[in-house]
């Protein structure tokens, strides 16, 4: 039996030597990184050894929190305790951002690099827990629209069988700039958000349905100053609601068994995607009657020419305007006009006010408590 | 007009100075790396100012090519032409493995950093072309065998429809040491190489099940030893083999459309997974009857012990025993070895060699060939 161990350790030796960085590093020890202490304060630790500064940049902190040199050109510092919560984190190093090479969660994201740190919290929402799981479904298509191919994730609750003659509401679910459409579940973690809810009977069982959130590719091009260029800006948002509205609502509407009146369509989404839920939701009631912007923004002030139709016949439609942003966040104003604008207009919303800055910590929350509030 | 587009632009920028790495990165204008040139050279840049050496680690070569220094302290190296493929690569700076910060294409690994470079070629089995595809299902269950929570993966082919009454046969498609459950979609490309070759008539259609290949989560802790800790390693593989069968299989065939006889099941995998392919295919001769492993290996002398059944009665049972592996790989000998084995016993294989390492570019080729033969 000996031999037979001592030749698979050979193998395991092959491949572990095999991939690109292992066969490099052998010199130095491999790094824990990060640290999760039990008072929940984290430890990141960075080998840089000829590096003159180095800092780590933590999701929901203002600035980048300098790390300090020690033995062997490791950099190491050690935060306060935190919040239980998944955060993101990068490195900088001379002025470079940089992911933790020791950390294999890297979160999914077009234009920035991040790690992210997990501290485990029993009770909260994105926690997984013993309870049943739905699934999650990853589809492909050429979108004529955009002319590029592309997905979308649709989320089905835990019970949910296709052959049966069941139907759900759906939730149209937007990811934030940058994000690819894998964001809601891989960093938001949409999918055990809803699995918990729906165990605790908080929200109603339904699909949510994740596209990618980009009506035209060129917006992410990191050096054409596309956020400058109103064209490129604005067929962004056009082409991204006609594709949600000719191609993926009807995709989604021909595989799953869903209801399809507008009592049980919502749409949301944070950042980008919750102006694009404003700005699809709004100017198509015949379509959705639960709309929630999570940190939104870029409406200011010319809100009359983005949603001529809105006036207080609209009370009667929606079931829901849920309107919320961090009170930390750079777009707090944006939200403030905004919602004032449409108390001017008598329109009813929701007006939410949290604390937090532009992160996923606080949409995770914004989740929660927009989905309980889903199809009553 | 312009004042609602400048109101956007003031979104964009605030949501893209939000992410940590933006905040920090102003100072120094964006790299773009990799640059992929007409002729399939491919030029990469890696700022790091204060570095002594930095080097490129491109997956398939021996060694790390030194980059030179040039402006701003801005490192590059431009290789000479590839063939089209993925490839995955890592920048090495004093010593120390580095993800490279351009690149939003990351590699799922638990233990190895590496970005993805692509270099496209048109008729290749794994580019997204315009030809139906099928979807995939990410599941979520807690294991009773290994008692962790994990996930699996389910690829269905184009007109897939859980509606109908046609079933389908299943290959059971499991990664190597370090992978995730995903490494076989996101890496290996497995349902767009399916899409293609059902495209073209060249695969049957069929549903491609992808588990998570750890019976042993202890076996991927870097500190312990435990490559040469043989309860562990058995460990892995046995609890492996059991969850799969009690597991994951009945939840596949429970869920989806299945022919559920021995015929109609396929096992393979690469690396460890091309081991577990082994070790439970040809023990479990009643549920599989085509078997196959991509640089596999690790059994070498004691393979009486391993498969202490099998001799040319198998022959009658198994239509197809497929054993690849690239010439260049440190498993080849352990290959060859195992061919001579089964050759001496009179048990029917395909003896597959082909150009390569231990390397994905191996084996996307390796299931795009081996795919095709099953089920016929």
């Amino acid at each position: 039996m000996k031999r037979i161990f001592s030749t698979l350790a050979l193998l395991f030796l092959a491949v572990t030597v095999a991939p690109p960085i292992a066969r490099s590093q052998t010199p130095s020890p491999p790094l824990v990184s990060p640290e999760v202490h039990p008072d929940n304060s984290v430890t990141f630790h960075f080998r840089a050894p000829n590096a003159k500064e180095v800092a780590v940049q933590i999701e929901g902190s203002a600035k980048p929190v300098p790390m300090q040199k020690g033995d062997q050109g490791v950099w190491s510092i050690t935060t306060d305790p935190l919040t239980p919560d998944y955060y993101g984190y990068s490195f900088v190093a001379d002025g470079v951002g940089l992911l933790d090479p020791s950390n294999y969660r890297v979160k999914p994201n077009f234009l920035y690099r991040a790690n992210e740190v997990h501290l485990p919290g029993p009770a909260l929402s994105w926690e997984i827990s013993d309870v049943p799981h739905g699934e999650i479904h990853h589809h492909f298509y050429k979108s004529a629209v955009v002319g590029d191919h592309r997905d979308f994730f649709v989320y089905t609750p835990p019970g949910y069988d296709p052959r049966s003659k069941q139907t759900y509401p759906v939730l149209y679910l937007l990811h934030g700039y940058s994000d690819d459409a894998s964001g809601w579940t891989a960093v938001g973690r949409a999918n055990v958000i809803l699995d918990n809810l729906i165990a605790q009977s908080k929200a109603k069982p339904m699909l949510v349905v994740m596209p990618l959130g980009y009506g035209e590719p060129k917006v992410l091009e990191p050096h054409s100053g596309v956020f400058h260029d109103p064209a490129i800006t604005q067929r962004n948002f056009d082409k991204f609601r006609e594709a949600l509205l000719t191609e993926v609502i009807p995709k989604v509407e021909a595989a799953y068994l869903v209801k399809k009146d507008r009592n049980s369509r919502a749409i949301a989404g944070l950042s980008m995607g919750g102006s694009e839920s404003l700005l699809t939701g709004l100017n198509t009631l015949e379509q959705f009657s639960w709309i929630g912007a999570f940190s939104s923004g870029g409406f200011n002030p010319e809100f009359d020419k983005e949603f001529p139709a809105l006036d207080a016949k609209i009370n009667q439609q929606l079931h829901l305007l849920w309107i919320a942003c961090g009170t930390d966040d750079q777009l707090i104003e944006n939200n403030r006009n905004l919602r004032a604008w449409l108390a001017s207009k008598s329109v009813k919303h929701a007006d939410i006010e949290t604390p937090g800055a532009h992160t996923w910590m606080v949409w995770r929350r914004n989740l929660t408590e927009f989905a309980a509030l889903l199809f009553r």
